[in-house]
Order: C-alpha cells, then sequence, then structure tokens
C-alpha cells in the first residue's frame, strides 16, 4: 500500500499547473488535468479525421454534446434534458436574466454578494425594462444572523426574481439554498400576483464543491462552468432550469442549435430541451476535456469525500492564518468550503494597495497564487481537496515574509 | 524552383483534414491548419505554466485578445476598437439584433436567403416588441434583376434594420454590400424618422474569401466567424461595429468582460470599444490558432490573390457539373466566391431524398464532403484558393457514380 502523500502526490502529477507554484486560485480557475489535455487533442485529430465538417463529424458531435449534458446532469442530480451547454457561468446568468417576460416594475432582489458580472448585467435590464431592483444585505450574516430571514424580509409582492449565489464569491460563506429557494417560492405563492417568484443561482464557486442533489430542491436556474473547481478547460460551463421554470423562459441569443427546421429549412419550433439555449456553433472539442476532468475527480472519491477534504483543507488554513496577529479572516469560525478570505490589518484607505502587493509578492517572489476581491476588501486563498499541507505552509511562510518587509 | 503541383501539396499537407478526403465543406468549417493546433497546443501549455489563474495569465490573455482584435481587424480593413470577438456568427447577430433600442412597430427588413439561425432570432425579437418584419426576395437576382433595386423597393418609413448576408449561403450570390448599404442609409436620411437604417450583415461566407476593405464602406454591422475560410478553431467569432452604430447599440448579454468596475469593485460603466460585447471566460487558446491560421493564409498570398484563385477553382468545378445533363447549378454564368450549388434533376418531392443520399453516397463511397441545403433544395459544394483539380474531378467521378446507380 502507498502511503498517503505519495499517493496524493502522484495524483496532483495528473495537473501540470501544479508542478511550479502553490495554487490557490481554484475559484479563477482550476487547473487542467492533463488527461483533460489529450481528450482535447483526441476531439481535434478526430474532428479533422471525419471532416471537419461531414454527416460522421455532426453525429459526433451530437454524441460528444449529448454525453456531456449526461456527465453534468450526473454531477447535479438533475436529468439531462435540463441542462444548457453554456460558455460560462455569466453566459449561463444572462440566458435567465434576458429570457424571462418582464413587464415595468417587476421586482428583482439581488444580494449585495453577487459578481459584477451579473449585478452589470441585472443593472442593465433594470434599465430597459424599468425593474425595481433591491439589494439584500446578506453579507452581513457570514458569522451571525440568519440569510433566510434576512432575504425574507426583502420580498415585496412585485419581486419576480431572486438573484443570488450558493457559495458567496467573496466570504465563502455557503448559503442554505433549499430553505432560501422554499422561502422565495411560499412568498411568490402567497403574493396577489399570479406569477411565481424564481430563483437564480450563481454557482460558480459551488460546482465541483458541495455534493449537490439539485432535483430534490425546488431551484428554478443554476448557472455553473467547469473550469472553476471541476478543473475542466475554459470556455464551458452549463445552465440547470427546472422543469418548471423552463415553461416560462424564452431563449433570446438563438442560433441553429436550438431550433427545429421544416423540409424548407423554415424553423417551425424550438427544440424541447435545455438545447434551446444553445447558439451555434462552439470549442466541440471542450466537450471531452471537461467530461475527462470530472472522471479525474472521481478516481479520488465521492463528492462528499472530496467535499469533506476541501473543507479540512481550509479549516488547516484558516487555523494557520490565526497565528499572524496582522491577518484577520472574514470568517470567526472554520470556512464551509474551499474560499478563506482575509484582510491585512490596515487602515481601510491602504488596505487596498497592501492586499494588491501581498498578492503580487506571493505570486512573483514565492511562486504562491492568491487574488484579490475588493467587496468586502480582501485577499482570497482557495484549497481544493487536493490542496497539501506544504502548500499552506508555502502560503504561510509568503505572508510572513510579506509581513517582514513593513 | 518546385512546380506548381508539388508546391500546392506541401501546402495541403499543413492540413491533416485534407489528407484523407476531397473536401467541399468550407462554407461549414474549414480544415484546421496543423500549426494552428500547435498554437492552440502551446497556449494551454502557457495558461498552466502561468497559472491557470494569476496575474501573469491575466496579463497573457489580455495581450491574446488584444493581438488577435488586431489580426482580424487587419483583415477586415478596421480599427481593432470596432472588433469584438464571439463565439460564432450567430452571437454576433444576437449581440446587434437584442442591442438595438426596439420601439413597437419599428421594421426589419431581411432578405429571403438568410440562415435560419438568424431568421429564428428575428422572429424571437419580432414576438418580443411586436416589430414589423418584411422578407426581401433576393434570390430570384441570381441569375437576373437587380438586387439593390429589389431592396430599395422593400424599405419603409418603419424600417430600422436590414439583415442581409454579404455572400448568400445557399446560392454563392455576392450582394453588391456598398451600394446595398448606400441605398439602406439614403432611405433613412430621407425619412421622417431621426433613427437612420442600419445594415446587420451575416459575414459567415464572406470573410476569409473576399478582400475586404469595411472601414471604406459605410457598413454598421458585420458578423463573422473563424472557423470557415479562415480554417481557424471552432468557437471563435467576431463582429465589426463602425463606430457611428456603436453609439446606439446596448450590450445585453453582459459579463466582467464588458464592464469596468471602482476601487469597491462597483460595476461604473461598459468599456468604451468592443470588449463591452464580449462577456466572461472563453476559450482563450483558441486566440492563437486563428491567429496562426491566418498567417498561414498569407503564406500563400493576399487576399486578392486567394479571392482570384477561389473564383478560379470555383469556375472549373462549375464548367465540369456543366457537362452533366442531370446536373444543374443554380448560376447560369460561373461563380463569384467559393460556392457553388446545384441541383439534380428529378420532380421537386423527390428531389430533398436524392441530395440527401448523393451527399451520403459521395462522404462514404467517395470520400467527398458536401452538403445539402433545403432552401433552395440544393447539394452545395465549396471549393477554396488550395482545391485541387485532382479533388474536383473526384466529386465529379463520384457524382457520376451515383447518377450511374439509377
Amino acid at each position: 500500500m502507498t502511503d498517503p502523500l505519495t499517493r496524493i502526490e502522484e495524483y496532483r502529477s495528473q495537473f501540470s499547473a501544479l508542478a511550479n507554484k502553490a495554487y490557490f486560485n481554484y475559484g479563477g480557475q482550476g487547473p487542467l488535468p492533463q488527461q483533460a489535455l489529450e481528450a482535447i487533442a483526441q476531439s481535434y485529430r478526430d474532428i479533422q479525421q471525419l471532416g471537419p465538417f461531414s454527416g460522421q463529424t455532426n453525429a459526433w458531435i451530437v454524441r460528444e454534446a449529448t454525453a456531456t449534458r449526461e456527465a453534468i446532469a450526473v454531477e447535479l442530480g438533475v436529468p439531462p434534458h435540463t441542462i444548457t451547454l453554456t460558455e460560462n457561468v455569466s453566459v449561463g446568468c444572462n440566458i435567465v436574466l434576458w429570457g424571462l417576460p418582464w413587464q415595468a416594475g417587476d421586482g428583482i432582489l439581488i444580494t449585495d454578494c453577487e459578481h459584477p458580472s451579473i449585478v452589470a448585467a441585472v443593472r442593465e435590464l433594470q434599465r430597459r425594462f424599468r425593474l425595481e431592483v433591491t439589494v439584500c444585505p446578506l453579507r452581513e450574516t457570514l458569522n451571525r444572523g440568519n440569510p433566510v430571514e434576512v432575504l425574507a424580509q426583502h420580498l415585496t409582492s412585485h419581486t419576480r426574481l431572486i438573484v443570488l449565489s450558493h457559495i458567496l464569491w467573496n466570504t465563502g460563506q455557503v448559503l442554505p439554498l433549499d430553505r432560501l429557494v422554499r422561502v422565495c417560492h411560499d412568498w411568490g405563492a402567497q403574493s396577489m400576483h399570479s406569477r411565481k417568484a424564481k430563483v437564480l443561482v450563481d454557482a460558480a464557486q459551488s460546482v465541483g464543491v458541495l455534493p449537490l442533489k439539485l432535483a430534490r430542491s425546488d431551484v428554478d436556474f443554476y448557472a455553473f462552468t467547469g473550469h472553476k473547481w471541476w478543473c475542466g478547460p475554459e470556455g464551458l460551463g452549463g445552465l440547470y432550469i427546472s422543469s418548471e421554470a423552463a415553461t416560462s423562459l424564452h431563449p433570446t441569443f438563438i442560433g441553429w442549435r436550438g431550433i427545429e427546421v421544416n423540409e424548407t429549412g423554415e424553423p417551425i419550433r424550438f427544440k424541447p430541451d435545455g438545447r434551446v439555449f444553445e447558439v451555434a456553433t462552439s470549442a466541440y472539442p471542450l466537450y471531452a476535456g471537461l467530461r475527462s476532468a470530472i472522471a479525474v475527480h472521481h478516481q479520488w472519491g465521492t463528492a462528499e469525500e472530496r467535499y469533506q477534504k476541501i473543507c479540512d483543507r481550509s479549516k488547516l488554513l484558516w487555523e494557520k492564518l490565526q497565528n499572524f496577529p496582522e491577518v484577520h479572516c472574514l470568517r470567526t469560525s472554520p470556512p464551509e468550503c474551499g474560499l478563506v478570505s482575509f484582510q491585512l490589518s490596515s487602515n481601510p484607505e491602504e488596505r487596498t494597495k497592501l492586499h494588491r502587493e501581498l498578492v503580487k509578492f506571493l505570486e512573483r517572489e514565492q511562486q504562491v497564487m492568491v487574488r484579490t476581491i475588493l467587496n468586502p476588501n480582501c485577499v482570497r486563498a482557495c484549497v481544493h481537496y487536493f490542496t497539501t499541507d506544504r502548500e499552506i505552509e508555502q502560503l504561510a511562510i509568503g505572508i510572513d515574509r510579506f509581513l517582514r518587509q513593513f
């Protein structure tokens, strides 16, 4: 039997990115496993061998897309027909935002911890359709308070859509999704309006981290990407739409992949499943890459085992950070996911600059990759289930060296 | 000095897809040159080496995207800030369709030869904003008549957008773009409405075929892809928006790539150039692949030389097809581009089936790739500047064998 340390180093050797650095940016982009890269290269060869445009290639593309929606569906615990392949999380969110039947005065409730991508999209939607946008202060519930209650207090009879993240990208708070969805749906059912409030989830930080059984939840829309915690190739993500929510969503960006044509080439209807929101030609070779990346994680263990290990790793990092009087972790207790956000002690005016300097120093001088977040002003380190004690130690040493400069 | 035949075979050996077939589907997807595939593979290595998510990778991505917009801009004869990188032609068209400030009753004029992708998008736009959509019969002008006059006859005081292709994907007709744009703009200027009519061009079949100097034309929107005649990787295209047209276009699908944030991470404005319509994370390794594919074409000759050679090749194919009494070319004179569309003599009811059988027979039995088109009902063969006499002969032999079966 191989000892655990050798085993994890062997496992990590599948990720070429991990060879020359201590890596803590999984929430930005995960390292691509070598076998995923090879699957992509093989797909390029297959396409050129069979086509690139031919009857055989077209059938190959359909098979690849189907297999990829199926592989994703298994991970999310939903049927494959509810999955749309997208380029990234933002596209998934935009499909939902622009596809709902808005009326002037309708309300959107969005948390104060959403990504600027989504905030900007919601604002443009507000401008165009004269919607009411309310910001719900969930950030303050990181260490105390109840996010479900806070959200419930901000629902109004106008609320048609609630936009929230399953894991807040800035603070790493894991929201109680099922309970939040229930509150939103119950509220909608009670309101005088017949149209129910729906929930759009930015799942950028939760897919590949949390064990998911979305079919058992009532969530309406769940937008995610393959290139973060799943360690798939950049440029491929997806969107889950519940069968019920699908009935009220129209496609906005439309192309041949979402439509059916008759014998004279006339578009006659939209595809009856998640494909309706897929537009046109994509980087198909990525499909095998993502499936391969997902398969790598299965080698290591179940979703539950991986999530436990992520929590174990982030607890270790969180504890290490407690040793620095100059470092303030946003969470007062160990994290519930792989995101560990912290601030350096300083007056708020200098903090932005200091955080930037720390991140640069760590990358250039220590080969340690973390990132800054602007709201709240912090540095974010992400650990995955295969993050090692040694990497965590390297990060701690790097922070220590940076602090000694002052 | 190498003889021309050896030279072209050497040149073609850069495209692995051409090794095992006679290829006539450039209008569907072009074969990827080996060096483009290597550039993609190198990009994947660079990203893993530097990151995948780090300060260095982020700077690398900005450089790659900038270099790619610049390379595209040179080919189109426009300034780089007018270029948006997109996933494909359809996305480019959708950016324009959904980004204009529509009012109920506004009119869209679309030709009767547009791709089902765009037709379906225009219909959904019509439904949502209660627009008037008029179809302009340009197909009948393939061999006689004047498309400019026909278009002019269909403009009304409500027309806000004209949707047309530079090269019609089905018949291969090259439309006189500059004159068409002038008619549309002059019409708009004369109308009682202050808002000018704008022109959206589906350039799927013209980019990589026609020598372009778009800055000299007045065209408003020009949507294209890299994976057809440019032979770039699938999943990367672009959109040109003239500086004047940009002032009236709003972003619809929105993400971090199109916005600027302040020191607290708040989105404060949209990017002031084509980047505003780029959404979020894409398959960045494709950028080097497309630039590499474009560079390959430069090895062979100028855009004018390549276009002349395409016409020379399509004339040869068109002439060969004249030898079959059972084959009817849609054009009564040699083509003006690489698209050669033809029908088999048969009653119209059987034609669809017959064309499908021909395409299947050619692919399976003869390793010759062509495709069917449903409107008008025909088979389309595409020739590029590097299509050989031998390939054209193989297609002719294949058709001959198919016809002898009956």
